[in-house]
């Protein structure tokens, strides 16, 4: 525990120094920062946090983080509702709603089924969206999870659960980043990418 | 701005990257941690940070952080009062309370004298420095602040201002580290190390 000169200080710096990442030094750099901060400041700060956990609430149909009942995305009445993207958590959302090549809706699992860290099929949403499955006309589910063996064993899971409701089931693709050089990619993913190589007219076409 | 889903969310992600150091995909991720954590650990968070600024006073004498008016170093009754050692702030008591080579009171600045920063003199607690070489029995100022042109420049507005009062008025030794490879100093310590060289028993019978 940091033991300072104030117990007020020692409190904030151990519970800063909770957060992931970050150690004792840069928890007391951080403490001593809101300390010099405006009473305004630190209030603002400290309401953002306290709301955070008491008015943020999840999708009743994707899970994703939301201040209503129904998020944003799934309200948006463009959306292509066959379709379901299954992803780990609200990062993964932002980084291809970034991208703009997607126009389905979300799944968010919360997490990946990692029996090290105690996490099974239980503790994530997957019986909500073999629900969805089931019930909604659902044309293709897209499983973009991380290429780790976690990730990898969630795939296998869903792919078992809902193989015999949706017609598609994908993957996002695994291969060389664009711009990326050959000599500085590991030897797995230059291999795969070598057996799920693509015909030359569909890859050129695709990144016109 | 961040922006994703939630207004709660980008709120409280807004107020984390707001710390020094901290950007908003780290903030992102923090946010994320504390809303999957439970309810009572966010709140003790919260209390902390909250107490940090409300509770939390600067003690009268040296105006180190402290919980009272006095803080815990000015009361012990074992410390030598006629020495001060003036440093930047409670992140340099810690430091040199570490090494238990001190046993007189510091006097922290709260910064040191940076017009880039627009930080003078009267942002600094000097007046109150010079009251109390003034009006108390002090045999030794000790200069511990950093080893820069800002650090530099505050030493000799101090030295100007206390040199009438205090017989000795010292800075901490700069040189090269213990453990410290010659090839790897930079030439300004090194010159200095070279300038500042000591006697060879001095030195030995100091590190024993």
């Amino acid at each position: 525990m940091f033991s300072s000169y104030s117990q007020y200080l020692d409190n904030a710096v151990n519970e800063i120094a909770k957060l992931p990442g970050i150690g004792k030094r840069t928890a007391l750099r951080l403490a001593l920062h809101l300390l010099k901060e405006d009473e305004v400041n630190v209030q603002s700060f400290v309401d953002a946090i306290a709301n955070l956990k008491s008015k943020i609430c999840y999708c009743k149909i994707c899970h994703n983080i939301s201040d209503t009942d129904i998020c944003t995305i799934c309200q948006q009445p463009k959306r292509d509702t066959t379709t379901i993207c299954v992803v780990q958590d609200i990062r993964d959302i932002i980084a291809i709603e970034n991208t703009a090549q997607f126009t389905g809706l979300y799944h968010v699992l919360g997490g990946i089924i990692s029996p090290v860290d105690g996490i099974g099929p239980n503790q994530l949403t997957l019986e909500s969206l073999f629900k969805r499955v089931k019930e909604e006309h659902i044309n293709e589910v897209i499983l973009a999870l991380p290429a780790t063996v976690e990730g990898d064993t969630t795939n296998f899971y869903i792919h078992k659960n809902i193989k015999e409701q949706v017609k598609t089931i994908t993957t996002i693709a695994r291969g060389i980043g664009i711009g990326e050089e050959l000599e500085f990619t590991d030897e797995v993913t230059l291999g795969r990418s070598l057996l799920s190589r693509t015909d030359f007219d569909t890859s050129y076409s695709r990144r016109m």
